[in-house]
């Protein structure tokens, strides 16, 4: 049995032919190419699955379905209401891929639930054989997904989860929410803010240095001893842990797994959160806290898995 | 086909014999007349199913199954590592039961998580149908069940969920829990706060001549024109709304019901509520909030219920 993934990012569209496990055997690409329509991505995206199969010596007949990871919401049948990332509102892409493919109807679901699917069903993933395994992206947002028994929780956001009724507006308009305080986002503004406060600091240069700030500049100087890069990091690693002990208490997950760049940080920001988050769970337990492992892969590997499942109960 | 559901509660023991839509068709009671061992009390949640069974006139091979509600931290197989109410710790529930009843394993749950399995699987449920339920108990805690798509969400607990990462310490050892501002016992330390300070207020002489202070009385201060009762019931809502937010957020329900004596309040806490959460949803979207439906029954009924949904399992 084999199965197309695919993976629409803001940047490129990836196609893989998987086998029955999510294994990649053979991929395909197309840029994305935004600002275009709707249609045109779709349609790459059809030709991007095409590359894959024939890549892989496949015949139609040979998959038995295709999954679709899509960044922001995506309702039943793969209508997309609203997705900020690719610009769309109310593209019913489903429909509109099933029309052209010779593979039937596509499942299609968020790809932070895709790739947490992915972490989940994979033999390789960080939560194989997990039954509740929580994913979380650190990146321009704040990504989830909760996997529950092998299946996705569908429409659960995580990151616009309030940590202080009375903290800084985010921009959902609540205040203090878990994204404003623990994407990249987050920790680069904390780090600005101090790099601008204290011009003379070991951030301020880092920041001349560079050129730019990124999510990478607290721990780096952190790690070289700076007490104000220290401080950022602590605050950072505090709101993260509050946000997940919330998660671990609502949802006993056997793991967390941690995605994003923020994440290649490892042991310094995984060792401090297993500190942080272990007393904060409600009658004891304990909860893994892990790197995920797929990297990259998990968005085709888990679109592939998303068709296996849905194959299941169709 | 008939089900028996137990309902264990710090006060009595309540069992029922329903049919197979949870309606009760008999009723069998008993005193939990703690402090006692756990088994004595097991015993007589025995003796009250078959008072229950005997007042329907059926037989033991009538019945299709069991199932009991019981506070506190239930496991697998009925097991119940630790129950506050009850003082229980690694009591074997299940086992214990089931070795002495003719009707088979008992299905066990939490009994804030069988009363919403109740409001959802009832006809008569306020949650009926809806795919995603959220049930939230004010009470002396902050009780809570999920189900999605017919099931509970095993081991969730919403209420010690942080608001506030700098409020004041819960009594679980985090700062500024849901539980800690939204259960009955939150609005009644506010209420008491606003009385001690000002002794010639209506909330003060309603505390004396009442002699207590309990849940209804900044909402009947409030009824009276009381600015200071009306105060104390603005805080306690936005507090609630935001939590409910929070969790509307996170499991997208089609409805929130809520139970325990503040929902005896009504449209005074329902409305204000609903227009409070409303602009809190991230990416809009609408959730209907809603008073219970079952009352004191949705143990039993629950209990039973689970019993049903247990044995099209096994």
């Amino acid at each position: 049995m084999y199965y197309i993934g695919v993976d629409l990012g803001g940047t490129n569209i990836k196609a893989a032919v998987t086998d029955e496990r999510g294994r990649v055997i053979a991929e395909g690409s197309r840029r994305t190419a935004l600002p275009r329509p709707a249609e045109r991505v779709a349609d790459d995206m059809l030709l991007a699955a095409r590359d894959a199969a024939k890549a892989a010596g496949l015949r139609d007949a040979d998959i038995s379905g295709v999954g679709i990871g899509c960044p922001g919401v995506v309702a039943e049948r793969g209508y997309v209401p609203y997705s900020n990332n690719l610009d769309w509102k109310d593209f019913a892409l489903g429909e509109y891929f099933a029309a052209r493919s010779p593979w039937g109807f596509p499942a299609v679901d968020n790809d932070a639930n895709v790739a947490a699917l992915a972490e989940t069903l994979s033999p390789e993933g960080v939560a194989h054989g997990a039954r509740v395994a929580l994913i979380i992206t650190l990146g321009t947002g704040l990504g989830s997904g909760v996997v529950i028994d092998g299946k996705i929780l569908r429409g659960c956001e995580v990151g616009h989860m309030v940590l202080n009724e009375h903290g800084p507006v985010c921009n959902c308009g609540r205040r203090g929410c878990f994204e404003y305080y623990s994407s990249a986002t987050g920790l680069i503004r904390m780090t600005r803010e101090v790099a601008e406060r204290e011009p003379n600091g070991v951030l301020a240069r880092m920041t001349r240095e560079r050129g730019r700030i990124d999510g990478r500049a607290a721990f780096d100087a952190m790690r070289r001893g700076d007490a104000a890069g220290g401080a950022v990091v602590d605050e950072y690693i505090g709101h993260l842990a509050c946000g997940l002990a919330n998660l671990v208490n609502i949802f006993r997950p056997d793991i967390i797994g941690l995605s994003g760049g923020l994440s290649n940080e490892g042991e310094f920001i995984l060792a401090p959160l297993r500190k942080l988050v272990a007393p904060q769970l409600f009658g004891g337990g304990e909860v893994r806290i892990e790197r995920c492992a797929l990297g990259a892969k998990a968005g085709v590997a888990g679109a592939a898995l998303l068709a296996r499942e849905a194959a299941k109960t169709s």
